[in-house]
């Protein structure tokens, strides 16, 4: 799959379109889902232009899952998070949705989760575990 | 959580029960789940003795991620598989069954996917599906 400059994570990597973010370093991006499988649920993404996790060279897929554990620390701290599921889609046919390699991150039981990509949150809500987030991140 | 070392995974790693490898490095191993979600699901795992995410050093955890990438490589490649989940349970509170930080590789769609730790596999297909992906790892 070659990269589509114009899908919605690139945008808002550019700016072009807001995000929940919740951290930001120079190969990494955090922000929450707005359409959430449970509450508190954040995404993960690099910077670097990749589809699928074969598309992101090794050190940016390093730096990308230690945004993960940091992002991990404060959902348990901040949210009282227990058990967080981390899932990574790759390709249309494992259910990706935006074709911007992005990591969710999940406190939630794997059994309890909402269906995937399916209705936007509690927007104010949603805004209010970012500002938590992003406190500590 | 503290690392419990009669986990299944580090009898695994210390050799005492038998795996369908497919790959192993200084720092990470490659088995398939016999309990698949989906045909040719794998899992990835770090040496360290780690329970979740947050128990892994960032090395040891692009290691890890390393090797991800490449099983996923074989899984196309070898399996056809077009789309991959790669999913991640971190605590009993998410649905993780063994507390030894583990990375779930399925070829399927998501909403496709078998339940966790459910049922037992076919072995003879699943020691086959083993060596085709260790061949070209």
């Amino acid at each position: 799959m070659s990269y589509d400059t114009n899908n919605i994570f690139a945008k808002i990597l550019r700016g072009e379109i807001p995000c929940f973010k919740i951290y930001e370093d120079d190969d990494t991006l955090a922000f929450m889902d707005i359409m959430p499988q449970a509450h508190g649920h954040a995404l993960v993404i690099p910077k670097h232009p990749a589809v699928t996790l074969l598309d992101l060279p090794a050190d940016k897929a390093a730096k990308t899952l230690q945004t993960v554990q940091k992002v991990m620390a404060a959902q348990k701290s901040e949210l009282g998070a227990k058990g967080i599921v981390v899932m990574q889609l790759n390709g249309e046919e494992a259910g990706q949705t935006v074709p911007h390699l992005h990591f969710h991150l999940i406190p939630a039981h794997l059994s309890q989760l909402k269906r995937h990509g399916a209705e936007q949150g509690d927007m104010d809500e949603i805004k209010v575990l970012a500002e938590k987030l992003r406190a500590v991140l």
